[in-house]
């Protein structure tokens, strides 16, 4: 049986017990190293887990994937992911590999962003499709998230915006043939911001939400305009953004819980005209 | 402190290590008992977790929470909500009754049927608004769903459909003046299917994913087409809906590992189209 397992988005202890159950009996654990990040290093986990875990980078993940399937008829193996395991597609990959392999496969769902983003205070069903901003460079500057934004803004939803590229772009070869991955590149909450003003219809005065390190000890809100975003320092990796849209009287008296002082005259405004 | 933890979708281990060590070490712990629904019920949960629970009915979270919230400034409560916390707005109104009482909250979070939802295949950024389904009755037959649904499919988007009231409506009330609530009602896939195709301008050959229990043993995941989602028997609840949008290859190649046999033919054809 092949299990993929969602470690959630803080440390250690975010795993489920079931989840930690599979760990504890599997013959062999696999931690998904290159899609996403907790706050905590891959020794805490196995002293945690009380288990050696082989770090599955982007190569053997995509290119050596029957290695990790050895042996999975007849055993069980566990492939860890942070957040929920359907949050990349390449774990969709391994599940055809192995179906296709004639191997079993189950799912240990655990919190992600895609719904833990909720606790900033705006309704997860009032958000629309989620949106990618990536790095730009001299060369490449794409625009398409602005679009997904504009139209979601357009329908009165809410845009979860991820923030950089955590999978690493290809940037050379080994002598053994190997791409050799670049590390993930994580994106803040004011370069976003930065980049949002510069490149699309926002205006300075958008209201967004900044979000760091969310499910963590130490996980960051802030409410304010995206003028505002574009100079704040929300601290470490993960970050993401989320670009309001429109406001129910309770958004707004959660998201009251967060802003920044100048933030607040826009909320009132939002309020008086919702309610 | 106030605890929001989040329970996930299946049974009682799929708490998380974490919302675990805060249930056995918080005075009082109460169970949300009204928004949503485990496959298994309280006297599992107080069993597993070595704890009594205090259920939480509507009028407790909503009419009394200073009654939940008695203490929490010296003492630790926690609040257990299946799914993530933040799934439901009544839980916004607890916070925000908590911070203004004073009393620090903090968020365990969990899976929910919004980002478990990707175990069907479907990639969770290719989903537009969430859409809620509710039971029609001879007086009232709400269609503002089918509006969302037609927007999300003009984006190429998938929509995930909420089947039913589970929050329940008055239906009278006591002696004492208290509201009586109706207990949830669970609409099933097959009805859903059949007042979309009743209702809307889907065709009865518009591909969708059926899912029931996501996250417990006994869940199903069935792609098909609406006619024949409309004539299934998913088994006992929770149930959702997907309805596609356009699909990306590896979509149509995870599809298939549900596919009812009619549905197969749908999705070559998507995948000749897409590739």
């Amino acid at each position: 049986m092949l299990y993929l397992v969602g470690l959630g988005l803080g440390d250690a202890k975010d795993i489920t017990v079931k989840g930690l159950e599979v760990v504890r009996r599997c013959s062999r654990v696999y931690l998904e190293a290159y899609t996403s990040v907790l706050t905590v290093g891959k020794e805490a986990l196995e002293e945690f887990y009380g288990r050696e875990l082989i770090l599955a980078d982007r190569d053997l993940v995509e290119l050596e994937a029957e290695e990790i399937l050895k042996e999975a008829d007849t055993s069980d193996v566990a492939f860890l992911v942070v957040g929920d395991p359907f949050g990349a597609t390449t774990h969709s990959d391994l599940v055809l590999r192995a179906v296709h392999a004639g191997i079993s496969y189950r799912v240990v769902h655990n919190a992600s962003i895609m719904n833990a983003v909720g606790c900033c205070g705006l309704q997860l069903y009032s958000f629309g499709e989620t949106v990618s901003i990536v790095f730009w460079d001299d060369d490449w500057k794409p625009e398409s998230f602005y679009d997904k934004i504009k139209k979601n803004r357009s329908m009165g939803l809410h845009s979860l915006c991820l923030l950089g590229e955590t999978r690493g772009w290809t940037s050379g070869w080994t002598s053994r043939g190997r791409k050799v991955y670049e590390p993930p590149r994580f994106m803040s909450v004011s370069q976003a911001a930065g980049q949002l003003v510069v490149s699309t219809g926002l205006t300075e005065d958008t209201l967004c939400v900044g979000v760091a390190r969310v499910g963590a000890e130490d996980q960051v809100i802030r409410t304010a305009t995206l003028r505002q975003l574009g100079s704040c320092d929300l601290g470490p990796p993960l970050h993401s953004l989320v670009v309001t849209g429109r406001l129910h009287p309770l958004e707004v008296d959660m998201l009251r819980l967060s802003a920044a002082p100048d933030a607040l005259a826009h909320l009132e405004v939002e309020d008086s005209s919702t309610s």
